[in-house]
């Protein structure tokens, strides 16, 4: 059964700086890294003025999180300058560190724009009909998450200059207007299916691999809802060392480049000759 | 007079987890970034079993530094893990904090292994001859870097989708054999040329726009050498707001794919309504 994805994202305030986050319930094993870096954002974000807005964020995953224990998110006000606001959140369960997030925000300005234009995609609301009762582990794991995720079906390259992935999202519920619900939204959306585009080329079994986030960057380019449709374009550059590198963008429906993303992974093959 | 990058490269250590770095003489009126990335980086590296390597860093800007005074490396060591180590270092002067750095070393293990291929550039040698003396401003940053960079001219495209920049780039002078010198020094040139990349689409002069570095984010993927060329391939998915993300790949001239960088930057027009 999915959760509110709001009351994911509504941290109780235990003091100035301090807050704590639960996670839904779960058959999970560990807490989805979606969900950390989307709770830590919207710390970060509780000590900032909200005519600030969030324009990146820089985060490594430390330790798998346990759902049954609560997440406690400290905010340390890094700087507050005359253009920029930075922040630091350290996320812990137990006293002991699980994700380092840093974020900036910036006031509205003005200034040079570009942006890549958005891929060719299908129409979102007729994949999401194609696909309604698709029970593939996408799907599964978009229910489990609050969002209604579909992936489109790719070609079965290998090339990995040509490999991409693509998916159309948005939240199941309707969110309030507030731009950072919609930010933290589309951050908690980011770490779904990203990490495995790194294994399209090899066409290998996720289940046989051991895959961990490890880093999350993300840059909030232009204001969007994540409760509208967003196309998640995805690549892998690099795989080496049990490493891999992912990138994507996310578009709005009309074509607005509105967030890239970053994400190194662990794809660890099965061993033998360690526990 | 360019100075050696081995010496900028190598802080004093003032206690367990301190260090102190210092700036070339210059005629900047800031630190370059690229030399507190590669001194950060440096400092975060002499508290890691050097049978890790560095796989990943991310970083932020936070105050201009001063080239005329000292910098202070602090290293947490926030993690020793099994497989990773994990390090934050913070950069101050006069007690303040005007850089903030994490990083993640890995031990060696095998994976799934694959780049995106080298895309097509000139030859460095003959680049480096054809430009050599050329006092353009790319070469006068160069030599004032200890790195010698060789920008490939191209064509006068617009479109965001298809503009970008490469450049050929080695140091200067031969450095020792340690891998952390090779990855310090390719922080250290990172810096160079890619921001200014986000202005290619708008044939605007740099000189007429405040420009700052505000993040950087680099993966290393593979062993090399930067004491030999390596080819910066740079673009810019997005810019608005008075910001432009910028991302770049380093590749050997045998055609590894090394390093991957992100880079989002202030690129602010001038304004008279505001001091």
């Amino acid at each position: 059964m999915a959760e509110s994805l709001i009351a994911i994202l509504d941290l109780e305030t235990l003091d100035a700086n301090l807050y704590r986050g639960q996670s839904p319930s779960t058959e999970r094993q560990r807490v989805f890294g979606g969900q950390v870096a989307g709770q830590a954002l919207v710390a970060a974000g509780r000590t900032v003025d909200p005519a600030r807005r969030v324009h990146s964020l820089h985060a490594y995953f430390l330790r798998p999180g346990d759902p049954t224990w609560p997440i406690i998110y400290e905010v340390e006000r890094v700087r507050d300058g005359r253009s920029f606001t930075t922040r630091r959140v350290v996320a812990t369960q137990r006293g002991r560190e699980i994700f380092l997030l840093s974020a900036s925000f910036h006031r509205e300005e003005a200034g040079l724009t570009h942006q890549l234009p958005m891929p060719a995609a299908p129409d979102p609301d007729q994949l999401a009909h194609d696909l309604r009762g698709n029970d593939d582990l996408s799907n599964a794991i978009a229910r489990h998450s609050s969002i209604d995720l579909y992936r489109v079906e790719q070609s079965p390259d290998t090339d990995p200059a040509s490999v991409n992935r693509q998916a159309w999202f948005r939240t199941q519920e309707a969110l309030p207007d507030d731009p950072l619900v919609h930010v933290c939204a589309a951050a908690y959306a980011s770490d779904l299916t990203l990490l495995t585009t790194a294994l399209l080329p090899h066409h290998v079994d996720p289940a046989g691999l051991q895959l961990a986030s490890l880093d999350h960057a993300m840059w909030f380019h232009r204001p969007f809802r994540a409760d509208d449709w967003l196309l998640y374009d995805m690549r892998s550059p690099s795989a080496t060392g049990g490493l891999g590198l992912t990138m994507g963008e996310m578009f709005t429906r009309a074509g607005e480049l509105v967030v890239s993303v970053v994400q190194e992974g662990l794809m660890r093959p099965p061993r033998t000759d360690r526990a």
